[in-house]
């Protein structure tokens, strides 16, 4: 089996934590090769908090090697911190952790931009690069700004968790989080993507009326298990998620980004239900502002699929994907 | 059982028709008082049209003592012709009907305008009086634009056939036809109208994907039944239907307007379910303008909820409805 | 001469009642007749205020025969007031003003709405009547909607005070008080009165750059003097426009409703500069809703002229309009 | 006298070279010192026939040295042709000159996109550098989301032309050629550069009511005695610029990009009247999408001042001014 060049391009929460996780893993057994991981501000947390909470799980995992390269600042439009939901605290990781557990930003991240570094390393390898984006879009934004569709003709395959596809909200009434944080740049990247395939895993199918890993079974039956296996990075999750998610009092533990890498990891096993769709991201609405709306008029001579959306995941694989990545299971 | 109060406010299309039909019928039985139709420019068809279409269902049900009146000529901002998709025919019958049928519009229809008219009914039986609105909303806004809340204050229930909950559109992308062919105006009652209970069916439980009665069903079972029984009204609309529907090729009947009455006469047995929400409509939305938007971050003291929303009807209930105007059963 | 038929639509302020008792001494002279007041909620104060506010100045000046038409509550979708900046204080009149010494509201105001009553009194005089619209333009546009076309094309000439044309706001940044309290009604009225010419007073001109008539001149000379000639209105307008302007500190006199009817009766000495263009309003604006906008690339074939907006005014000449008023001179 | 560092970011226009040839003649007169030529695709051509007839300015003028760097090739949402007027033809030169008359664009422009070159040159000389933006704002705003407020502390100075204050449109009715080409661009510019003054050249004083050199001075007077002094630059321009306005009609010649750097290096003689506002730019508008809104109810509190706007220029001084580049004055 062929490895596969992996970017991630993130903003720092503790579902993104995950993400990088699953991805080290899967390449510890050979699956990918990760080639770097991307910040961007303006989302969970600023690009250099973000940068930080990788750099901790990568530390965890002993896997210093990976560069991480700092992105865009802010959104296109600057941000609106106003409107803003902070689910993951201002660093991302639930401020609980020690700030003196990790080295200087400028130490350890690389010297050139995030979309420099994107473009350059897709470039090198054309179409061979599948690039993970979840957190704002802010740095494929520019990028496709930048140098044109060019930009988009080097990746391989675009995966992104953001959007919706029926109107439910969690940053506002009707937009999620990723795309609401810098709906321009979701807009422009849905737009200029034209020679890219483009995955989304929204936001619907992570609800609690589609998928349902009991939080009590994250923290406490799986948390204590990894603890007690010595898992490093997962036994810091254990206390980061701990402090985001028991005062919400949610029922469910649903790590969006993670789910997405292990749909694209698991494809088979975890996606129950796809479509394709023309989709475009509103800007305008004065509710509807970073919706992801589908041409439900398929009017497909006009307005061209652009998107495979993932609708449903099986959840009771996922929970299998977690042990994996803590080794409590060989196989998924 | 005391007959209830109800006024019918309507865009003379085939599913306007078979909500009318069904009325009559439950008044037949004593189920419902039948005060008035209105009309409404700006949807399906002309107020003019419309007056003539419901009037051929009046006379073939030999019941021209219901009044109708003429409404507003045109949505608030003016039509957009160009953007809209005319399902019924210009004249909301498929345009398959001799006008020389009908009586000269003038000389049928009463002399006050619509608006008034629900204002003045509604007056006389503060709280008694339902009204099903199953096309654009522009006569309940310019009502409660003239009167205020006084004029929803009166109205003892609002049932509406309208909008979408989950951004699937029928008239563009993500906007359903009613909705979409007044926004402001639905926008306005959604606002105004405080002082008074409004449920509505949206367009998603009408789609394939939840209700299937065949149009085979429709056009050649139950079609060949009625006519079989000599029901003047449902031959007539089996000729309008069979021009408006065939050549769609769509799999499925679903005439909103009469589900929506259904509903509401037979509701234990006809809705699955149902849920109560904050609802408004977008209005500047580039591709979302007329969709209905729902509070998902259910912020209840800023938002408190103004709507009940049907989710889930039953299809086969639905038939047995229809059978029952037809006559064909006694019982529903 | 031909005494010219007027209809003055209103909202209650102390420009309004300067507008009502130029048009009462204009009747006076034989240069037209006043067939109704009629009046507007969301603008100034309420549509009741508003009543009672020009029935102040129609007994003052000993016409209480001109009828009165409440009209309608609300704008179309609804009032913001959080937005809106009151400068004649809540009942219009600087809130000054005894409430005693009026009748009550139902007393003196005619049954019919003022909508159904601009309709019925139009179609009696088709092309006869020329509208003074000098406040939110929401009657107007219900009228627009329940009629369709007909409604404008029985108008001779509709005259509005509002809006602007450099982007000049003073109820928002870039939106005038007039057209931004129902941006949707102004934007219907210039889109549908097609048959009906229609002259616009928008800010600019009004504004310190261009119109100076100073608050000294209007409320110590010439008030004193209209006083001392024993001008029961205008003596009550002195009490209002002093609580009114004062506290402001604005340097000059604009009370623009009366600068419209000033520049219509004595068009060729008052109107310095006048152009014509296709104008509409902008809805959707972030800034800009209720601006009015003109082609400004004159595609005329697309987006033929529909109004004439008066540029500038003379205001030495509005001084003399005003002393005519008052009796102290017999020319202008 | 110490000269001024200035950067030119531009897209490609004859006005851009007149702009460029301003500079090159204040630098050979040592008053300033040109660091770099910067491109923008997106507004008259692309970046890269920008930097062709830039380089052909360079050339003329014997000063290939300056480096040219490229730069967005798109606005950030993309670019919308349908809706734009190219005034400039499709190679911002009037497609009238003969490509072989350049070098290949890669054999000559810098490796460095010009966001990476704006912000490290301004890096090294903080608060040292003016910038001049002649074309669509799409390299600035790209700089701002990349590295956030830093882009723009580095600035010393930020001179625009673009946008309107009074709504006149020449790109659509009310927005204005650069601001139009990328809205999201100039908004995210005038909303994120707290850091750095920024004046603007609006289009209303470029306008023929405020501003009056003939095109026939230019093309005929002017146009012939440089041609015969044998300026090479100014010759290939006569060619350009016949093409593009003789077929126009239009009556003046008014190179705005130009008039901006006139404005700054002269500004007694030039600017006859400026202002200080706070600005922004509508996105949303359906007519005003694009156009700059100043802030007109003077809430400087919520909106501090971020712009000076030039609002009239002295032409007669131009035309010395352009005589001077060409040699045939002295001073101006
Ligand atoms: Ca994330
Ligand atoms: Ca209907
Ligand atoms: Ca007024
Ligand atoms: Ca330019």
């Amino acid at each position: 089996m062929c490895a596969k060049y992996v970017i991630l391009d993130c903003d720092g929460g503790s579902d993104d934590a995950w993400a990088l996780l699953l991805l080290l893993h899967a390449e510890r057994n050979g699956m990918v090769k990760l080639l770097a991981v991307t910040t961007t501000g303006g989302g969970n947390t600023t690009r250099e908090h973000c940068a930080r909470n990788m750099r901790r799980i990568l530390k965890a995992y002993a896997r210093e090697d990976v560069p991480i390269y700092l992105g865009a600042v802010e959104p296109l439009l600057g941000s609106n911190d106003d409107e803003k939901k902070y689910f993951h605290g201002q660093d991302g990781f639930g401020d609980c952790l020690d700030a003196s557990d990790c080295e200087k930003v400028e130490d350890f991240v690389q010297p050139l931009h995030a979309v420099s570094a994107i473009y350059e390393l897709c470039r090198k390898r054309p179409k061979q690069i599948t690039l993970f984006a979840i957190g704002p879009l802010t740095n494929l934004a520019v990028g496709f700004t930048m140098y044109g569709e060019e930009f988009g003709a080097h990746i391989k395959e675009l995966c992104i968790m953001g959007g919706n596809y029926q109107g439910v909200g969690n940053s506002s009434r009707a937009a999620e989080f990723n795309f609401h944080s810098d709906p321009e740049a979701a807009h422009a990247v849905l737009a200029k993507a034209k020679r890219c395939p483009i995955t989304i895993l929204p936001w619907e199918p992570c609800t609690d009326k589609h998928f349902n890993v009991p939080i009590s079974w994250r923290l406490e039956d799986f948390g204590a298990r990894a603890a007690a296996a010595g898992h490093a990075a997962i036994t810091m999750l254990n206390k980061v998620e701990s402090v985001q998610w028991l005062p919400m009092r949610f029922p469910n533990w649903n790590p969006c980004d993670a789910i997405l890498v292990a749909a694209w990891l698991f494809e088979p096993q975890m996606v129950k239900k796809h479509s394709t769709w023309n989709a475009t991201v509103d800007l305008r609405g004065t509710h509807t502002r970073g919706q992801m709306v589908l041409d439900h008029l398929r009017e497909i001579e006009k307005y061209p699929e652009n998107v495979r959306i993932l609708e449903e995941i099986d959840n009771e694989c996922f929970k299998r994907v977690v042990e994996w990545i803590a080794g409590l299971r060989k196989e998924v």
